[in-house]
Parts: structure tokens; C-alpha cells; sequence
């Protein structure tokens, strides 16, 4: 994992661990697993329809946006970003 | 980037300079940046509902198909997973 | 509703009641809620990327298989297009 | 058509050659093809995930706001839903 993402990872696990008001992370959390869900499924559709009508910054903010989600995500069902890697070095190593 | 990223992102950027015959990459960057925003949204999706409805070891599986197809438009926009990073690390550090 | 979409609906019930080998619906009513939910989700999708890149008879076609997969979620919940209708009615009259 | 989505479509055409203050459709027209294509893709995303998550009610209307869009949409591109039907009807009958 690079530093940014153990970094970002760091911080949303502090804030599923430690929940503070005010904080998005949290807000995700406490929605709850469905809303994490669609979230990750509208990031992508933001991302795929700014890769075909926007300019190269708005394409890397929604993919940003889109990671971000599926963080979240793999946080709350306890999975972490190094299962998600193990699948990635299984399938292409 | 990690290890395994790294990995995977330079065999995909092999697979942009040199095409293989029979490379499911190879057949992405043929087909387009259409195809390959639609791959990004359809993997979200299934993603998003196996969150809901499977087990982890699919949601795992799910999220390294939207990652490994994130990669990819990256590449065939000429952009990097490092603009991502960069753009994460902007927000979040 | 129109014609149309009756006779589509009523054949679509009719799958649900009377499973035929070799039907489309019949193995999506088999394969289940998330599977026809994954469908929905995906097909709309298609349809965006479509509506960007593509001819209008590809948007047709793809908006097609979105509304088709529709009406096959709503006879998995046990819902009616009337109910769709109503609610639609209950907004917009 | 049915009535409701005749009066539905009706609206939205008139909306489309009237533009006036204050109407979400009018917002969508102006805002353009890919704003309505991510509004399509976004609200199957909710229809999927209230499929799996939520109360017949919700089902309900997520894809009625699916329905809109996707009307909405057809009318941005000058498509009707009479070709949808069409297409339909080549298929299924």
C-alpha cells in the first residue's frame, strides 16, 4: 500500500473506530452498508460518464471520489485493502 | 504505489505499447474509452451488490475487477495512477 | 399501460407462474433478486455510455433492455408496473 | 402510452420547449446530455441497492425516478418513447 492510501486507510479506520461529529466518513458508517453500497455504484457511474464528456481533472476527482468509497466500503465489512491487493497479486503475478 | 500495483499497472501500460494477441487488456484498449467507462460502471455495480448479497470473498473479487478496469482508464486516458494519488493526497493529508 | 408493455409484463408473469426451459426471464427469476438487481444496474449503465458515444438505435436498444429488466424486478418483488404508474401519477398529475 | 406516462411526456416536451424558472427538468435540459446520463445510471444504482435493501415503497420510487430520467433522456437525444415501444414490441411480440 503507498503511503497516501495507508494514510487515507489509517484515518478511516480511526473514524469507524472513533466516531466524531461532523465527519463524512462517519456519516457513511452510520448510513450504513447500503448507502455505502450506492455510493461506490454512483462514484463509478460519475467517473465513467466524466471520462466520456469532461476534462482529465474532473475524470481523476470522480475516480478519487470512487476509491475513497470502496475504502469505506471494504472498512465496513471488515475486509481492508490488502485483501483487495492479495486478489490483484493472485490474479496478475 | 504498492508493490502489486505497480505490477499490474506496468503489465497494463505494456499492454497499451505492445499489443498481444488474446490479452483481455489488449481487447479493452481496442474497443475504447466507451467500453472501458461502461466496464468501470458494470463492476461497481456488481460491486455494490455483492456487498449486499455475497460473501467477502466475492466482494473482494468484485472490487479487484473495478480496480484493476480503474487502471485501465486511466491508461487509456494518458493519465496515472499517480494524478490519483496526487488528487488523494491533495484532500485527505 | 400500453399494449406494449402489457403484453410484455403479462409474458413476463407468465415466466414467473410457468418456468420454460431455455427463457431468458425464467433463468433470471431463478438466479435471483440480486442477480435481476446486478442486471438493472448494469443495464442503465449501458444505456448512459450509449446516450454518449453511440447512435441513437443503440440508446434505444439499451434503454430497452433497462426497462425490460425493470418490469422483471418489480415481478421478483411481487410489485406491478401499476404501482410504478401510480406513484409516477401520485408525483407528476 | 398509458395515460400517466403520456401526461409524464407531455410535460417534459413542454418543459423542453418552454423552458421555465424553477423546474428540475428544465435544470436537467440545460445542465445537458451527460448530467442526464449520469441521472439515469445513478438512479438504477438506488433502485438496485433499494431492491436488495429497502421497503417495497422505496423499490417503488427509485425506479420511478429511473423512469423519469430515462424520459428525460429520450427526450434530450429528439427520441420518443414510442421507438423504446417499438424496440419492445420488435422484441417481445
Amino acid at each position: 500500500m503507498s503511503d497516501v492510501l495507508q494514510t487515507l486507510w489509517d484515518t478511516i479506520e480511526d473514524r469507524k473506530r472513533n466516531p466524531v461529529a461532523g465527519s463524512y466518513t462517519v456519516s457513511l458508517f452510520e448510513a450504513g452498508l447500503p448507502r455505502i453500497a450506492q455510493k461506490v455504484g454512483e462514484e463509478a457511474v460519475e467517473t465513467a460518464v466524466a471520462a466520456l464528456s469532461e476534462r482529465d481533472d474532473r475524470v481523476v476527482c470522480e475516480m478519487a471520489d470512487l476509491v475513497y468509497h470502496c475504502l469505506v466500503l471494504l472498512a465496513a465489512k471488515g475486509l481492508t485493502w490488502a485483501d483487495l491487493e492479495a486478489e490483484l497479486a493472485r490474479r496478475f503475478r
